[in-house]
């Protein structure tokens, strides 16, 4: 951690020693220039097949590593559905209850994972503010320790291990790609890469809570809507990763529902991965060209989840 | 080449040589203990993430590279759908017009890709060996250069170079499981391995054409049927394919069409990894016991194709 309490490259690697093997190495696959047509090089992080279907164990698993002793009540969490099912297989693992609060617009592919894993799932409001406000009420009673998706150093810290990883099996790279929602996987990829790798948040237009941070110079409100709601749709972007996001220069691009439906069926047609929403919309800069890759550009894109319908493709 | 031209581990790396960047190095994930049950370690080669959604592209390929010129008329080659869309994919690359024969039982996401790729696309019966019959015929009037599914010693040594990777990425595996048509893919990867690691093929209890080979002492018609026949319903296994297998120590499990569906939906449940029946028919192998891992073994588990209909997850 720096002065400011915000995760750090240091942080980022204490993270990734604390949680170990716990997390999976996920794969890279690296595109030749014909599928998209790009002139430069594009290399795909496949943190989709990660354990739960996301990233989000990496930084679930490592604040509740980072807490010392946990309390009988276990953990409990809000999420529009992959954090609450990251939280609940770390209990899992762990030995440990947890409850877990989602929005009413939760898909049921997010709900079977939280259930399968054993997690008591409550409905806490229309979205994902809802289900957080809920949890907190229920945690003042209960006393079981809060994992936040997003706004939180150790959860950030966790994340960070997209990029460590991603560097040390693609090697450097010009600029990665990275959806957004409430900013805690960006946060850390930012935070590992320092300003050595030039950093893109994408969001949707619906879903800009970054974005409109970035332009107010600090987190505000905005709506939420749009096919990717159900992983990115937070309301306001965490203070911690607005921080990092304008200390290291992320920039920030938006995208359309339509260019996150192309992403999601290119990337089945050309490579047979299968993303959810969330999970296409970095590769949706690419291929709307809201972000445009020079010649000779080494470019990373992190496909985050796959906890959505696949019935979509077909 | 051995002096039964047959391929060896110089021939898989001449074919690796040649064929160059042409194919993806394809990803590996390493899968924890847990989500089977297993004892021992479990490591999964993503063939399926191949272009074109299978391993084919690596044999046919080599073949064809190998040929030194190609006539006029071009590629030609029967198919159930994979290996088809292999050689649409190679023609469109090096600029080559084909022409693909493909049974009635070929399923909409094979044929599709092949028309994608711009070959030309005919019916030829109700099976593989229907449509290879025809296919000759139609050669001959033509001229075209036959790239075979598997029974070729360069399209045996181009998909050798799956254990070739996968040798370098994972290192030394006690077992390998491979699924099996024709042969060409287990051919391939028991010729790399040369014995130095278990080869175990995998086919459907309903297509089990190396299988009664090496049972017969000689390749021997069987009978096709099962919901892997549109990748893996040869009706009898390659000649080299059977030598190979033979000499080199191949074993043989079976496995039912209710194991491989099992199979598709935990493979999906576990990693989000899409694999069409044939594509999930090796690691059947160990959900039904047909190949029981011991303590502490290390088993690579081939996922060799991914063009099937995702709806059957839903």
């Amino acid at each position: 951690m720096n002065g400011n309490n915000l995760p750090d490259r240091t942080a980022i690697e204490a993270a990734a020693a604390r949680v170990g093997d716990r997390v999976r190495t996920t794969p890279v696959l690296r595109l030749g220039l014909r599928p998209f047509n790009l002139a430069g090089e594009l290399v795909l992080k496949l943190e989709c097949l990660q354990h739960t279907g996301s990233f989000k164990p990496r930084g679930a698993f490592n604040r509740v590593l980072s807490a010392g002793r946990v309390p009988d009540a276990g953990l409990i969490a809000a999420s529009g559905g992959n954090h609450g099912a990251a939280v609940a297989y770390v209990a899992l693992e762990l030995g440990l209850p947890a409850e877990i609060f989602v929005p009413s617009i939760v898909v049921p592919s997010k709900l079977d994972r939280i259930r399968q894993y054993g997690a008591d799932v409550r409905i806490g409001g229309d979205r994902y503010a809802d289900a957080l406000a809920a949890s907190e009420r229920r945690a003042r009673d209960t006393g079981a320790l809060a994992v936040h998706a997003y706004d939180d150093a150790d959860v950030i810290a966790g994340q960070g291990g997209v990029a460590r990883e991603f560097e040390a099996q693609a090697g450097t790279l010009d600029t990665v790609l990275v959806a957004v929602g409430g900013g805690g996987l960006v946060a850390g990829i930012a935070a590992w890469y320092a300003g050595r790798t030039r950093v893109v948040a994408v969001e949707p237009r619906t879903s800009r809570a970054l974005d409109a941070a970035l332009a107010a110079g600090e987190p505000v409100d905005v709506d939420v809507a749009g096919i990717a709601a159900d992983s990115l749709g937070a309301r306001r972007a965490g203070e911690r990763a607005f921080a990092i996001a304008r200390d290291t220069g992320v920039t920030s691009v938006l995208v359309d529902d339509e260019n996150i439906r192309v992403a999601q069926r290119m990337l089945w047609k050309h490579t047979r991965v299968f993303a959810e929403p969330g999970g296409a919309t970095a590769l949706a800069a690419i291929l709307s060209r809201a972000y445009t890759p020079q010649p000779g550009e080494r470019v990373g894109v992190v496909v985050c989840g796959a906890n959505g319908d696949p019935t979509v493709l077909a």
